[in-house]
């Protein structure tokens, strides 16, 4: 039996218990979670430190070392995150609908965890103890598979968890790490199908195509946001200018920033000038079509690459439009279903927008920054879903579950 | 570019025409398409007739043939069909939730369509105008792979049906047919990811697992079932019998049959007779353990591999079990997560039941054969999910959905 088989059947062990588990034993172990986290910070920090090191000595990207790098505060922020989400509701139970039918039939379908839920991601060692806090919230068994570079700091923090499921007699298979960092096990574990009932890649594009492409378990894919702001011939100018310099600037690295801008012709004239000072001012980058290069002369001319990158950087592509058919259009061509935007005064327009775009986040005159499980109110989240199937948008602890029907009779039978 | 890229293409500029339609526009194409389905009803059947009589010279079995098999009853099944969906609510549209966040956002959660749904499916050509109007209504846009045995049968529908939909002045493309026998044309149908938003396999378990192992496409399983019923220790013995005998008997071939039954050992002596009596009279042959078969003397000994079989046949597989936990532990060790029932009069062992057993629909006291669309109240299905997300059990036209979050602002920034 390979040791992926046999993480297999302890997790699937495990869920049958974490199913059953109450609300408040679930927020005991976060709780203890949280505590031995924070009693533990020397040895993770330590670990986490070779991690660093080797990384060094690897000639890693000083941005993926920062990445990398867990510091007190960092460690305090995942025992925060943990206690958080103490304090949301638990999900596990709800009745979602509850009928009759003519023959007697009682029929309930009631909320239940997915099961098993495998992670796949990169750097950033602190994902181990969000993910694991929300999938166990829920109650789901995680297997997880992180990046290569944080082995060690993975391995400390598992731990650490695992001690704190141990302490308050909950099964420590709540939460598995494969530490193996040979590839070949990576791609063995996409085809668990048998044991993992969904699994969720975080990280780069060419991580989530890899899974979507090879695994055999039911995949969400989160992430990859190629957002648009339209700016429409009635938006308000003044309101537009702020709204498409926080969806650019305020976080350029994440999936909900905005990556390329639609304009309508009437407008360029009274509005891009501005928008080009704001945008040197924030060092951003413009790629532009020609119409628009007319009147911000140092603009690049724009590819129709361009058009289809998310660049999670200080660029921005731009291109005019002359009516909202044709941003929308473009948007459903180029997008990647994540976040869009239309800035107008037209109520007409601004409800065409929110029906014919295709994405999981449409809004009308605000920043595409807002797809966020916090800022929806849903409490701390798993990802952004950009496909259609189960979850769209922000995943929090209800998208983390699935749900089974009960029947119960007094001894019908089909005609 | 390949014929299934520009059906893809096609699909996807559907999808948008179809999302708009009102529900009278969908409903009045549906009911043209029954008409038309009626009014070709001759070309149809010489089509089918060629089917069969390949069918016939390549030695189909004769169970094949009569699936493949058109009849005029059979195409005024399938317009009734269709009319039955017009009697179905839209989906499309509801707003499933509403609030507005401190800072003032609107956020709506509305239903909308998947988008593209690709059905991958075996002989039975009326699965060809059912799908169709099931994906149709929930306005989606469907590319149908039926089987190569039924090719000529399956094109004749879609032709009849696109003449219906070009009559309503509704997009053709609505209803696909990959007219190719290849199966490399299938296994690239599977790739087709870019335009394809969630593919459904209906058929054999070799063909789902085709598909769950090579689609890069979002796959929702369905229709596999070894349904376990299990008599407990205080069922109503009475009524046991009706209900494993219905379970059993009242159609074979069909997922929600039961294929196995667990027996509590307390109830052996005075169930079993009886219950052999009863199968003997329906002749299913049994395949039981060592304990039941000191009591069933023609019991054929049961194989491990029996216990993980669906049968969909005259078979059934038995075991003795000595309590509800040992019989939940069976379940969730061979049952494929689809229907599992128990007969007792105990709460306590009844709520465990519908608690750990994990599988779409858990039934007390009632046979198997419930789970199904038009049982539920649901009205036509496409199938009967197994797997945990998006949808699980009998799916309905709500199941053909998706949702999108929709947030209008006045100017919001994310600080």
């Amino acid at each position: 039996m390979t040791d992926l088989e046999s993480m297999g059947q302890r997790a699937a062990a495990a869920k049958f218990e974490l199913q059953r588990l109450s609300a408040e034993k679930k927020n005991e172990a976060l709780s203890k979670a949280a505590e031995e986290l924070l009693a533990d910070t020397k040895h993770i920090l330590e670990e986490n430190k070779r991690d660093i090191i080797k990384g060094e000595k690897n000639g890693m990207h000083p941005g993926m070392i920062d990445r990398l790098r867990l510091t007190e505060d960092r460690i305090k922020g995942m025992a925060e995150g943990l206690n958080q989400i103490i304090a949301l509701d638990d999900p596990v139970g709800e009745v979602l609908e509850a009928f009759t039918r003519p023959n007697g039939l009682h029929i309930h379908k009631r909320r239940v965890p997915l099961g098993v839920i495998g992670i796949i991601y990169e750097s950033r060692p602190n994902v181990t103890a969000d993910a694991f806090g929300l999938c166990f919230k829920a109650g789901n068994a995680v297997i997880l598979k992180g990046g290569s570079d944080a082995v060690c700091s993975n391995i400390a923090i598992t731990a650490a968890i695992r001690r704190a499921l141990s302490a308050c007699s909950v099964c420590e298979d709540a939460i598995q790490l494969i530490e193996s960092t040979d590839r070949e096990v990576t791609a063995q574990f996409m085809k668990l199908n048998r044991y993992v009932d969904v699994l969720i890649p975080r990280g780069s594009s060419g991580l989530i195509q890899s899974v979507v492409t090879n695994s055999t378990i039911p995949v969400i894919e989160t992430g990859t946001g190629n957002c648009h702001i339209f700016v429409d011939e009635t938006a308000d100018l003044e309101k537009a200018l702020p709204i498409i310099i926080n969806a650019k600037t305020q976080r350029i690295g994440v999936c909900n920033a905005c990556e390329s801008l639609l304009v309508h012709e009437a407008v360029k004239e009274n509005f891009l000038p501005a928008l080009a000072k704001a945008f040197r001012e924030h060092s951003v980058e413009m790629r532009a079509d020609e119409q628009i290069r007319e009147i911000i002369t140092d603009a690049i001319p724009a590819t129709d690459e361009d058009y289809g990158t998310e660049y999670l950087d200080y660029i921005i592509s731009m291109k005019t439009v002359s009516s909202v058919d044709e941003a929308i259009a473009h948007i459903n061509k180029y997008g990647t279903r994540h976040s869009e935007a239309i800035l107008t005064q037209n109520k007409e327009n601004a409800d065409k927008f929110l029906r014919e775009v295709d994405a999981a986040c449409v809004y009308v005159n605000a920043s595409t920054r807002f797809s966020d499980g916090f800022e929806f109110g849903f409490g701390a989240e798993i990802g952004i879903s950009n496909q259609k199937l189960h979850a769209r948008g922000p995943m929090g602890l209800k998208e983390l579950t699935s749900y089974k029907y009960t029947i119960e009779g007094d001894g019908q039978v089909r005609p």
